[in-house]
């Protein structure tokens, strides 16, 4: 399995660079995990991004609080019924244009409340540690 | 205004009570802040919490992700609408039982996603600080 996420938009604090780090290293142990940053936020470049994963048979989902609100055992679902390859959009501050979201496969909400991005992406991460974990049935999620 | 946060469980990593500490001392500037940390997660000693702060006029809210999911800008209306005094019970890894869910004023979800207890705080806590700034016209939210 190889799963994606694109960052619209550097993290630069470090508490949540290195909290990030240590859920990817995890993550590793049990499929292929890469976070892209792209620093511009222009329309074009992430059109180009998303044509380029969906043209590599990625699954293509974006990240935004009008998105699909899933809990943490549907989420896992998701994760492992939607083929081998995933790529996360999480866009910066400003959010996604219409033609985005059109663009892509499937549109996620972590919350509906508006999170920081660098927050948003230590919420998603985590939550894709959890989902491997719900899968291989180990003690760290209780539900 | 007087908002109090009763975490049921300590936290323990130093990255998110630093991240913690910083919110809590920019919303300090607005409002009395109080973060109480009770160890024990007996029934009991919970419901104890949840009568002192009712007597005391508190509005008891529950966080939990089978709760009332709101977006930011509505999460800011409820705080300015609950009253001159809110509290937040934040529960540990196992949950509330359900005569505890019941006993409270509101139950609010800050995702259908479980997250982890110190994630939980720390999202929580931008959260307020976002409902202050929304309030205050600032351009920490945007929209």
């Amino acid at each position: 399995m190889h799963i994606k996420i694109v960052l619209i938009g550097k993290i630069k604090e470090k508490a949540y660079n290195d909290k990030i780090q240590k859920y990817l290293e995890w993550l590793s142990r049990d499929a292929k995990f890469e976070i892209v940053t792209v620093k511009d936020s222009n329309s074009h470049k992430i059109i180009y991004q998303i044509d380029k994963h969906k043209k590599s048979n990625f699954f293509c989902v974006c990240l935004s609080e009008h998105g699909k609100d899933l809990n943490s055992i549907s989420f896992s679902k998701f994760i492992f019924n939607s083929g081998e390859k995933i790529v996360f959009f999480l866009g910066g501050p400003n959010g996604y244009p219409k033609n985005i979201i059109e663009a892509m496969d499937f549109n996620l909400s972590l919350s509906k409340m508006t999170m920081p991005h660098a927050m948003a992406t230590l919420v998603l991460i985590e939550q894709l540690y959890r989902a491997f974990s719900i899968k291989k049935g180990s003690k760290y999620h209780r539900d």
